[in-house]
């Protein structure tokens, strides 16, 4: 294994490792579960896990791996905030959803090479990425890990 | 910049970004706001800061940068629970030790090649690190990326 390899291999196994954290978490979780906040006033499980899912769907054309498969999550989890939609997906839907888009993600990542990886991903500019050649897309893999972290560590909070 | 290159600094770039964000949390806290829980029985805020200087502290010997500097802090913040121990350090001395140790893990980085980071940490023998090439010292750095975020991501909920 090359340098360049190992590093990359390792990116894609820190992914791995905290999805797989998140899954552990929320695909036990009852319908009634899901509807806990975090915190007091704070956002339901629910929301946490299909902000999640409708991230990483969206990362599906930031990293060339194809269109958005579920776009109609936007609404409910992302551009509105918990508590504004009232009819969401079930439990057995979400886990659905969940892996749908991680297996799509995950099997466009085991065909990436260094290089790939250090390509600019299509929200920036060909002007934007000769000026910072970190807006690739390595970098969106690695500020989504945080961003599951970030939620996980929320969610473990819930009280149960 | 080789796809080598690339990887390697998009790595330390996302480690900057989300120590960033915690700096810009924590840093700012009074005395009387360290000592908010971040949800009803759950830790401290000064738990968690402490907590993150006790394990970034930590990374320097994985790293093979030299000794730990602050061991001191693992009974209050790492071996032992939020408010098993009376006297913690202030906010001053929380800040000044954050800094240091961020620092010193800083300086260290930008001096470190791909190959560097695809080495072995200190923690894994030569048989381990041969049978599993990406218990390297990049899988350090994204892991604790991903732990700062994780308690970071807590943090916010904390009222204040």
């Amino acid at each position: 294994m090359t340098p360049e390899q190992s590093v990359v291999a390792s990116a894609v196994h820190a992914w791995k490792l905290n999805l797989e954290r998140a899954d552990k978490l929320f695909s036990g979780l009852s319908e009634q579960q899901l509807l806990t906040e975090v915190a007091p006033g704070k956002n339901r499980l629910v929301y946490l896990w299909g902000h999640l899912i409708a991230v990483h769907d969206a990362m599906l054309p930031l990293l060339g791996l194809g269109p958005r498969r579920h776009a109609e999550l936007d609404a409910a989890f992302l551009t509105g905030a918990d508590k504004t939609v009232d009819e969401l997906p079930s439990a057995a839907e979400l886990n659905r959803l969940w892996n749908d888009v991680n297996g799509r993600l995950l099997a466009g990542f085991n065909d990436f090479t260094a290089a790939d990886w250090a390509q600019k991903h299509s929200a920036v500019s060909d002007e934007e990425f000769a000026a910072n050649p970190l807006r690739n897309r390595l970098a969106i893999l690695l500020s989504r890990t945080a961003h599951v972290a970030y939620h996980h560590g929320q969610a473990v909070l819930a009280p149960r």
